[in-house]
């Protein structure tokens, strides 16, 4: 026999049973006065880490109460009479168990001493929590990441092959038979049916021994750069908990940066790919306008829709590109260039990390000055052609139904069925031009520019702020749209640790170029 | 500004990083001493909570490593020179973050005193971890509990309806349009064609209003009571940690009690459905043979096979019936009667929750004395006759993928292969003569049994250990298969807080009766 363990400090079980009632009855007042104030406070969940007493509180006063529980199982150890870690072993309601871990510690009253238990809500004495673990069973699937998931959900037809051990995300858009698109949004999917093929990518991956893992959320009609869907929430960004995820390819991004599939396919109209591997530490390629046929896959734009996809090494990315691109020229040609005014769209964290990688890799940039004064007009023609093609598409269906969408993408399509075609004949005639351009400016060169203008914003930066963030990331992502040029995306770091992106850009046809270049830098 | 938290105490840190490496390294020896000694040393995971350093060495010892991460953010908070809490943000090598939270104490070297750090192997002092609370991303979808999961899988085609909201684990033994049909096999699966329409018990829950939530695990064709799948794992059982989940019905029980499902629909040859509700705290119910069609349903033996579904309630239990059933005349009339011979087939601690849940609801209980000298013999007949259905049913197919089975199933097959027509005739014989003796004794009351003979077997228990529960739980449970029978299992809570089950078991055709008795009751 060993000897018991010394007993609970005095006051310290009446304060966990306190907690536990308050955190019942969702009493924020006494969760507030029983977790330890000041900055070093600490609460962490599946959801990420809550530092300082002010975060853990406004946590608590916007969740709208904690799941139903009981306590099954309780291990104190206690350190000293004024300290005790709690191991409680939860049962919730709703099924499952859970474990919450607490470090307690008793803190000095306004007179200096300390009272006995919680301190009946006189003072800042008493039992505080100074950090809390909480772990409750995971969900049977996030359902902000996914709407199918399988084991596989499709397996592949061939024995082996390049892809083989590969797992796909699937981009709510494409076709994958037997199951119908859901596109973001739950009314098109309630009357969408079954799709009796396999989309031309998706068939593609599957033949070249990759698996399908699932089909992924999208934002609606993929008409986002944010991914932060009205209806099935926003997919986690695990490198930057409590930021957006970037869309519109988001659960698929979301899928790879968790590990969950190895290939995240999707779509890049206006930046699709690009913003969600920057925002969240991942490679990604938007291939050049039409070189991977469209074919089972719903259109946005089908002027600017491009297949594209995301992994977590280049050499994956590359690999999925030997499977999906057609046969391309190749060269070795491939003089850098970077110009300072597109760097300069971005905020100053994402160029410095851009700079510092141009000066890690001791890169051979030629910087160049571009006649890009009509930036604005070109973007301004590239929204407008896009909106007028996503309306033409999706006007039929939608004129009556605008109130089953989410907010911004609700206004985005409003805006798009006020445009006349006298308007969008002109914003083609400029987006065409523009592309040409643009074409002209690349040349033979690649393009070193900043894959967003930012880090992923925080989840609460509210409508306002996405607008502006989407304003400033298509400045420098419509240049690809209006070019129809491949572009791949390089994950950096940011000095705060956070992820962001650096886009290199080629001509058309040049995707297999990028790729070469993306895995022979090991960027 | 607020003040600077403490320093963290002198060789906190160091024996934090020595624990980091050691456990990249899966150094055991390294690992078990950086854990502090004795039984009051806690773990916890997702998997549970492990107590005592030697649980927790043993878990280690046989994981094979832990997953690749690296430490992203560190805080410590100290609590005197001898004690910190430490929380760390990890980020796994395949993606996402987790989070880690250790309790750390100085403890005394042989000398009396502390060493500085980590005390180099020579001793019991220094820095050890007495509590230890490590998350990590939870997988896409818990591939021991489901194949395929959706938010829904399949919709119901129902705008409301008696089960609107409800979701069902479907068994994966059942139809469901668009996906083959796994039988919790592998190969079977893999040459399995996508099912073209939904099963008969599948159909009629959707048009109830019910949706699809996905496809549940199943033990390899239903040949089972253990829930332990040789290919995809044993689902977890939140009741009782680290025990089995029992089955064949596991993957849709693990399910319900993870609250991940309302209703697990499986089926009950000789107590599928009836073991993992026991072993898991559920309500369960095997209908009467032949009462719900099997249309759609993978077959097992046909002559015992019986729909069932698992609940987390009793109304739940009930409200499916009413949509599965058909009619059946009513009777108030339940004499409970129970048979000691039966009970003591119980372990002490089964039988005591029985009694004591008679107790509690001061149930009029008749007991009697029944003929069982013969239950021996009508379980072999039983289990001869069963063998023989199954190997009838998949014989063909399996004559040359024996291999492929786990080993317990496996040999299962491969008696069931060497039973002679001559023996099957005589097993039927004895089986049909102790169905028609049991349905006699039954008569028109209801009797009261144990739902398996022990709580559900620690997952160590090994392949002698399950064979001898399987054997002692099937003399209680093939009375129902052998009958034709309905039972309910409804569940209790052994001294020792595990979950248990009583199984009340009626005549032919008084499902209804017995799904009203478990709710006016309120058990």
């Amino acid at each position: 026999m060993t000897a018991a363990p010394p007993p609970a400090p005095a006051g310290l079980l009446e304060a966990f049973d306190a907690y536990e009632t308050a955190l019942m009855a969702d009493d924020l007042t006494a969760l507030d006065r029983l977790f330890a104030p000041g900055p070093d406070t600490l609460r962490g969940d599946a959801h990420g880490l809550l530092v300082g007493h002010d975060q853990i509180s406004a946590f608590r006063s916007g969740r709208g109460g904690a799941p139903r529980r009981r306590i099954v199982e309780t291990h104190v150890q206690t350190i000293d009479e004024d300290h005790a870690l709690v191991v409680a072993i939860t049962e919730l309601a709703t099924g499952g168990r859970g474990q919450q871990t607490q470090l307690w510690a008793r803190l000095p009253g306004p007179d200096g001493g300390t009272d006995g238990g919680t301190d009946g809500g006189t003072g800042e004495g008493g039992w505080k929590v100074t950090a809390a673990h909480v772990a409750a069973p995971a969900p049977a699937l996030d359902t902000r990441i996914w709407r199918v998931v399988g084991a596989p959900l499709v397996p592949s037809p061939a024995a082996s092959g390049p892809l083989a051990g590969e797992t796909i995300a699937v981009k709510d858009l494409y076709a994958v038979a037997g199951h119908p698109i859901g596109a973001g949004n739950p009314a098109w999917l309630a009357q969408a049916a079954r799709e009796p093929a396999h989309a031309y990518a998706v068939q593609r991956l599957l033949e070249a021994g990759a698996q399908i893992r699932g089909i992924a959320r999208t934002d609606e009609f993929a008409y986002s750069l944010a991914g932060t869907n009205a209806h099935y929430g926003t997919p986690p960004n695990p490198r930057a908990p409590h930021r957006i995820s970037g869309g519109s390819t988001s659960g698929s991004a979301s899928a790879v940066a968790l590990g969950d599939a190895s290939i995240g396919l999707g779509t890049d109209t206006g930046g699709s790919i690009r913003v969600p591997a920057a925002y969240q530490g991942l490679y990604g390629i938007r291939t050049t306008h039409g070189a991977v046929p469209a074919t089972g896959l719903l259109p946005l734009a089908p002027a600017y829709d491009a297949v594209g996809w995301l992994t977590r090494d280049a050499e994956r990315l590359r690999a999925v590109g030997e499977v999906l691109l057609p046969d391309q020229p190749r060269s070795d040609a491939t003089p850098l260039v970077v110009v300072p005014e597109l760097m300069e769209l971005a905020d100053p964290d994402v160029a410095a990390a851009i700079a510092r990688w141009r000066r890690d890799h001791a890169l051979d940039v030629r910087e160049e000055r571009w006649p890009l004064s009509g930036l604005g007009d070109w973007l301004t023609a590239f929204q407008t052609h896009q909106a007028w093609q996503a309306w033409q598409r999706h006007g039929d269906w939608l004129a009556g139904r605008l109130d089953t969408l989410g907010d911004d993408v609700r206004g985005r399509f409003e805006r798009a069925a006020s445009i006349t075609a006298d308007e969008a004949d002109a914003a083609r005639t400029t987006a065409q031009a523009a592309g040409a351009r643009i074409r002209e400016l690349v040349g033979d060169r690649v393009l070193m520019l900043p894959s967003a203008s930012s880090v992923a914003p925080v989840a609460q930066a509210g409508a306002d702020g996405l607008q502006r963030v989407r304003d400033a990331t298509m400045r420098l992502t419509c240049l690809a749209g209006l070019g129809g040029l491949p572009a791949v995306s390089i994950p950096l770091e940011t000095e705060d640790h956070l992820p962001a992106g650096v886009c290199l850009l080629a001509g058309p046809g040049r995707d297999r170029d990028l790729l070469d270049l993306a895995v022979g830098r090991h960027f």
